[in-house]
């Protein structure tokens, strides 16, 4: 059996049912595809309804696709029986490294040939992952965000032994399926969401104890203030803006020194010529065209919105 | 002249009008105050005047006080004019501590005893800036968010010498503007908000630095991904809730050794007994009651009504 093209996928098998693995099977279920799911707990079948049902009414509200019923989803006790008829394969077994090592070795054993295997992991890289696998090629990383059935992003990245073609097909596939994709050329411990998402947990590990902030107050100062501005434009897009006209050439010009400041413990990167101008150049990339008084409107209309949307306007 | 009772003030005098004094000077004219604003620059005016007017659109659909008018806005070249006037002051000069030093202190000559004097700064910290004024009781951290005419935050903390019933009656001031307040009891570098920001900021800049991500990836990686969630529950609920049922002790139990990954160059907090039920116990008080099930529910609300007003869904 060859690889199907990432629009012509029909069964997904979802292999773990936790958070995590049942957030995307309720996910692949209202996209409209038949899915299979293997868990090896008790209770497995009984859990994963109850997050499908309550995962169920919000996709709903974001609008199924045409023939997606929960009455599509078949869970299966044996993993071969599971895996033998997927087109594409999502674990999501606990963080434990050698339980990936060998469950993925299982899968790769059961799956056909050149289906893809693509692993939720939120640190490992796939290249310690896919070891015992007789088919490492096919074996990729496709890592969500909770809860899979809300959250857009998925990063895509392969190990040593994954062909760039993988990469390539779940990349395309998880596209297809309405996510918004980041494909990495290296493997990078925890990718990238989980890299600053950690850096600001540590700091705030830090000021909790160190006294020098409650939980209430770590919490409060993000949903009353960055934390409004970055699902719009993102960390450094919202810095482009705080430079005014003169964007990010002007804050890194003009406020480079703060970095030497201790504002958090973790130590500045070294702001190089060569580091100043890939992010002026980032940022131009990705302003795509729109001035910084275009970006400002799109930042207060943004605000705005989220505030009403969270009923504080 | 005595200071005004927070709910009684009437004129605002606002120092500096950069792109924060002068979302300083919009938000208070939308709340309906007189707003007295000075700025030594040449054309402080014309720019000041074009920022408001920028700004008033989205004031005015999130609704204007009774009486707010642009036209309550009077500009004053001379600063003890400006401040002879001020029931209080709010001062957004640039970030130079010599500056402010000097400038604090020729604000505290000028202004009646009493009244408020309140900086904007974004890292230093009041004790080492009011050590020139006459009156240093009087002068206190008011830290807004750019826009500061959108954004809710001000964490609000004094110096050394600053009086408790100021830094009191400072955040009553904000609270009865319309702002969300943190108030601190102690002075920490870059307070709070910007020390969760800077982690975040500085490992972006070391990933952008080491090419292990773009500028645009590490935007896509908030935007679509961990960025949904701050505004509604803070990074801290937000983990409260990646632990399943077991919320953040679970969280901290399973997967405190995630601490010890190389995710993040920021070197994590011992994870000790104190620290595990500190956060622990911030979380419940946080929830105040709301279970797992409703934080969730309340989650996917949220996630799904940013989308929506994101034009996202």
């Amino acid at each position: 059996m060859s690889r199907p093209a990432p629009a012509d996928v029909r069964t997904v098998t979802c292999v773990g049912a936790g958070v995590i693995g049942g957030g995307w099977v309720a996910y692949f279920l209202a996209q409209g595809y038949d899915v299979v799911a293997w868990d090896p707990a008790e209770d497995a079948e009984a859990r994963l309804r109850h997050l499908v049902d309550a995962a169920w009414p919000a996709l709903t509200e974001l609008g199924l696709a045409e023939g997606a019923s929960t009455d599509r989803l078949r869970v299966e006790p044996d993993l071969a029986a599971a895996c033998a008829v997927a087109e594409f394969v999502q674990e999501s077994a606990p963080e434990d490294l050698e339980l990936k090592r060998t469950l993925l070795a299982d899968i790769d054993a059961v799956t056909p040939e050149d289906v893809v295997i693509s692993s939720s992991t939120s640190g490992y890289g796939m290249s310690e992952m896919q070891v015992r696998c007789a088919h490492p090629e096919r074996t990729v990383v496709g890592h969500p965000f909770n809860p899979p059935y809300l959250i857009p992003l998925v990063e895509v990245v392969g190990g040593e032994r994954t062909a760039p073609d993988v990469v390539a097909w779940a990349s395309d596939f998880f596209r297809h399926v309405g996510k918004s994709v980041i494909t990495m050329d290296r493997e990078v411990p925890g990718f990238i969401a989980n890299r600053l998402q950690e850096a600001l947990w540590r700091e705030a590990l830090h000021m909790v104890a160190a006294g020098e902030a409650t939980v209430e107050q770590i919490d409060l100062s993000i949903t009353a203030g960055p934390g409004l501005r970055w699902p719009i434009h993102g960390p450094m897009m919202t810095f482009h803006l705080a430079g005014g006209q003169g964007g990010m050439a002007h804050m890194l010009d003009h406020f480079g020194p703060s970095l030497k400041s201790p504002w958090t413990r973790l130590v500045a990167a070294e702001l190089t010529p060569e580091l100043r101008d890939a992010v002026v150049d980032g940022c131009e990339q990705e302003a795509a065209g729109r001035t910084i008084d275009e970006l400002v409107a799109e930042r207060d209309r943004g605000v705005i919105a989220i505030l009403r949307a969270l009923g504080r306007a």
